[in-house]
């Protein structure tokens, strides 16, 4: 049997296989905006999000492939949203994982476009999820619905909102839990809610697994608030120290480090409880929580 | 009978009823984006492409009510397409139908939001349409595939980088008849397409609408160029001259103005010719065709 690190390389490749057969061929006209999508797909990352799209299928027994255009439209919303983060008007960002930002090579402009784009294609994957495996349009439906709203000013753009309108002002946790379930945990919300509604999860099974998503994400970010305090900035990819810099409120900041730390492995403790009624089948996702709270970059 | 400007009136005056009840209210959290959608969505525009989208409806004698929220999430993205277009990045305007531009209110950073925010907000919409009047969520998914893939690369925004690209260069009619085509013209075919799938139409009836959508879309660009060489700044509310200034490809560049105004006179007879099968339904979009010849604003 595969190891964790191993299943979860696996399903990032079936991810990075699948995004390159939905873009478009980087020479289709005009040649510049499919080549500069291609650029900031393959920037890198994880590809967690998606990953739970796929885990959520198969914690509930069912056969991931289905789900698969539904997950790499939510790793191009996650992209979108990097793409437009980085621009100078916004983080202004030179560097994403090491690599220059889609504006430092293409221009504002096109970076603009880029994120537009990605976005919108996001959507016309999403509605050709599983029409040729029996998955109903209703369904299909509802999780695009529920997307939108994920990524609208009630979800992703409301927490970029709320980040800008707090810079360089004295934060509460509430507004930075807000900042937080909005900015990072919708998206997992909807990437784990999205793949258990399209098989077929029950309400109470919906629920248990948004119970887990809300927990992974917050665990996600609190983890990434300590590792900009005392991560490796090799390692990571990107200078540590820069929520510091920027007096960005974080959780080390707000709490210190050491209870920032116990308060992401009772979080994990959390998400892991709401897997109980899966058993076995959700080894992987319980895996995903170790791994999470462990990571170095 | 009411007249055509007078029907007109009152359909786009339906159109921002509905608008207005589908935006979030402006104190909802966090204010400021709330705030920046609407001043975007209420800075006006004759709602063209909304209004198409009802038309088509009508033309096949059906009522245009369900496809209402379909309509206004063409207008958001119609209005997000503008948002984007204004920025510094791009073509950096100051001023649009008059009003300061949403970057010159908010600033950059609350643009680009904006207009993410309308794009997202638009597709949202699209999942409302017609569930409680019995429109299959079959027909509904085909119609937000294909409003996603006018909006991306291969429609709306190709046309946007093709634009980009040939700034300040040498650019022949078929260049221009892309640029055109896809900057203006797919969202025109769009609003048409959706109202006629979603009110059952054959295909048949679908084809000669969007020969219809595209002849107009065309003729409505080329009018554009006119009014930007011989209109009145005052009633256009921008000023005249720019297309040259910018050293812009146009219809009268290109053509001459004598060769332009009789160009736009026969595509919509084209597009008049298109409707002939819909007989006395069709009356407002051939209207439509006689207003936009001889619109001055």
């Amino acid at each position: 049997m595969m190891g964790f690190l191993q299943q979860l390389q696996v399903k990032a490749s079936k991810v990075e296989e699948a995004l390159n057969s939905y873009l478009p061929p980087a020479d289709t006209y005009p040649t510049v905006i499919h080549e500069a999508l291609r650029y900031s797909i393959t920037a890198g990352g994880k590809r967690l999000r998606p990953v739970l799209t796929l885990a959520a299928a198969e914690t509930l027994g069912r056969d991931p492939g289905p789900v698969m255009p539904t997950a790499c439209a939510i790793e191009l919303i996650h992209t979108y949203s990097l793409v437009h983060d980085d621009l100078p008007a916004m983080d202004n960002d030179d560097y994403r994982r090491g690599k220059l930002t889609s504006h430092k090579i293409y221009g504002e402009a096109m970076a603009i476009l880029v994120g537009d784009s990605l976005l919108t294609l996001a959507f016309e994957l999403l509605t050709r999820t599983g029409t040729d495996e029996g998955i109903s349009s209703d369904r299909v439906l509802k999780v695009i619905s529920e997307v939108a709203h994920a990524c609208g000013t009630g979800g992703l753009i409301g927490g970029q909102v709320a980040d800008l309108v707090f810079e360089n002002k004295v934060i509460t946790p509430p507004d930075l839990d807000y900042i937080h379930s909005h900015k990072t945990g919708a998206l997992y919300r909807v990437a784990v809610r999205s793949g258990a509604i399209l098989s077929g999860a029950s309400a109470k099974e919906i629920k248990e697994l948004t119970e887990y998503a809300d927990n992974l994400g917050l665990a996600f970010q609190i983890i990434d608030d300590i590792l900009d305090v005392e991560g490796d900035a090799e390692k990571l990819g990107k200078p540590i120290g820069s929520d510091e810099k920027n007096m960005k409120a974080t959780y080390p900041s707000l709490y210190g480090l050491a209870a920032a730390k116990e308060k992401a492995r009772d979080i994990a403790m959390q998400a892991e409880m709401a897997l109980e009624p899966f058993g076995t089948n959700a080894r992987f996702m319980r895996e995903l929580l170790h791994y999470i709270l462990s990571r170095d970059s």
